[in-house]
């Protein structure tokens, strides 16, 4: 009889259970179809992303590239916005029932000007533009004194709950900070408390001896599949410089990110068939005297399972695979594939 | 410009965007294609939970109905259990590598003899059988001194995670306390300390005063859609007598349970076109002086859309529906379904 183990996460603080019991081989997660990118044409006429349909967007507000239609990365405001980026922040108490206006910004990124690639199958360079428009939006959307905290994430796939081919990723400034987060950072600073350190620097420097879970090791940059992952593949991008705020890195650590960034997913892409995945940047607001606790950091999901009942009621999560085998599994993967630059116009 | 509202769900500590210009009609819910309960047979030879199949599982914990075949609920060990049954609970601390065993309770109830039915088809007495054998097995199981939470849920077609279509639930015993549900008892915690009042008795004092997010008024139980649902058709179950504990359920309350989920899940099932969902039941383990701040309750998640970066990332929820328009939805529902009974061997 084999016994799991139940990990504790000490960055999340989640218990998960590795249950080798449920364990499956790698093949076993590919997708049974396709992914779009192999069938879909470069161009799509009613595509609002497409190189060609700027009209069908609303105004632009940041962009790579000069030229009408040369462009490599555009910036727009989600058409369909969860937030409303004019009014003003009201609060009302009635009793139990409490609310704040759902003023914030809500932004696309369009991370390429043809329809059909995705991230694994960009260029370095191409990956890193995706990068610079995070950064310059990051920091012009914290000047909005009604933003708490600023969320850029990416859904790739249906599975990971979008319906938009065109390669594409998100920002939200939301006006409230949610509990989820606050938590995470009170986490953070009950173990600089305790032992004077940063707990992602010291996880980082375990999983630099371990070896054992590292799936890129770049310059500047640590991709890893952690200790105590929440689910398969799941995988985090370390900054190996401690800094709070992700408005912190620096040009040749946007680079160094880029190569980490393409590589890990270029891994997936191959070796799991176009999974679909999410990946959201963890960071926080604002960075000075105090804020040394904390740490940012990327986490990668990809969408193998999903999430049920047990996971909804307590929280826990019940990883099937061992975390060493995923790292191994993924660090052997070759990914020398034909890469895509950016087309001129 | 209708600027949405973030509601505060005072239970949970979460906030969530009520988006109306994401907003669906009821039909936009609908599966694509009819569930497998209209189209699967009542009996299949392969499945290890239809009555004549009893060989095909571990032996049976519990059960309801006499004589070999002539059963209407059995309760058995998962045979692909998460957690160990067998073993001592140990812990390692190796740095930031820590972990306990993995041992714990993981167990399935079958809920009824035929393999093509679901709870929104039962009769009254069907369903309280169910919740019988959940309170016996709760209690059991708590009985055991490696357990600090027991969690009973129901995964309810493929989108909610399960991959068998017989009506089945699940009871999970895990040697840890989740964050998750500590946090949640935390805050419940705080406003008690606060305003001496238990917060689920104040929120469902509001929900009965407002009644325009009730779905069913029971004698003893009241379903509602929560003032900040966390996404469409999100119901709340609460028992009205304060109790923490699900385990103090009382017979006349577990009658009145068994008619207010049904009809709950009848309304979901024929509004809605049997979507898949999962329920959770929340409760804390002990009773008595100091818990008091506590109040147990079922939470019903429809299915309806996938969790994506955002939420990963912020753990925010985006509703496109408006609570009170869901609620009065499912109240106009009308649940005149022919109901299965249980049928003798």
């Amino acid at each position: 009889m084999i016994i799991p183990e139940i990990r504790h996460n000490l960055i999340t603080r989640d218990w998960v259970i590795i249950s080798s019991a449920r364990s499956k081989r790698p093949d076993e997660f590919h997708k049974k179809l396709e992914g779009p990118e192999e069938s879909a044409p470069d161009y799509k006429p009613d595509c609002p992303f497409c190189r060609g349909n700027e009209d069908k967007t609303p105004p632009e507000l940041f962009r790579i590239g000069a030229g009408d239609r040369g462009w490599q990365i555009r910036v727009i405001p989600n058409k369909f916005a969860a937030l409303s980026r004019e009014g003003e922040l009201h609060r009302k108490v009635e009793g139990v029932k409490r609310a704040v206006s759902g003023v914030g910004i809500h932004e696309v990124i369009i991370e390429h000007p043809l329809h059909n690639v995705t991230t694994a199958l960009l260029d370095n360079d191409g990956v890193r533009k995706i990068l610079l428009a995070y950064k310059t939006r990051y920091l012009e959307i914290y000047k909005d004194p009604r933003i708490q905290l600023v969320i850029i994430f990416k859904n790739h796939g249906e599975g990971a709950g979008t319906s938009l081919e065109h390669p594409h990723s998100q920002i939200i400034g939301t006006p409230v900070m949610p509990p989820h987060v606050r938590h995470r950072m009170e986490e953070a600073m009950r173990y600089y408390d305790d032992t004077g350190e940063c707990v992602v620097c010291k996880v980082m420097e375990t999983e630099l001896a371990d070896q054992e879970r590292v799936v890129v090791d770049g310059v500047h940059f640590l991709s890893f599949v952690p200790y105590a992952a929440l689910s398969s593949f799941h995988i985090w991008i370390f900054p190996k410089r401690h800094t709070p705020s992700f408005g912190e890195i620096q040009p040749d650590e946007l680079e160094d990110l880029a190569g980490v960034l393409r590589t890990t997913l270029a891994q997936l892409y191959h070796g799991l068939n176009n999974p679909d995945f999410n990946y959201v940047i963890h960071s926080i607001p604002e960075v000075g005297r105090g804020t040394e606790y904390f740490h940012w950091y990327i986490s990668i999901v990809p969408r193998l399972a999903k999430i049920a009942g047990f996971e909804l009621g307590s929280g826990m999560f019940i990883n099937p695979s061992l975390p060493e085998d995923n790292a191994q599994f993924l660090r052997e993967t070759t990914v020398d594939n034909p890469l895509t630059p950016i087309p001129e116009n």
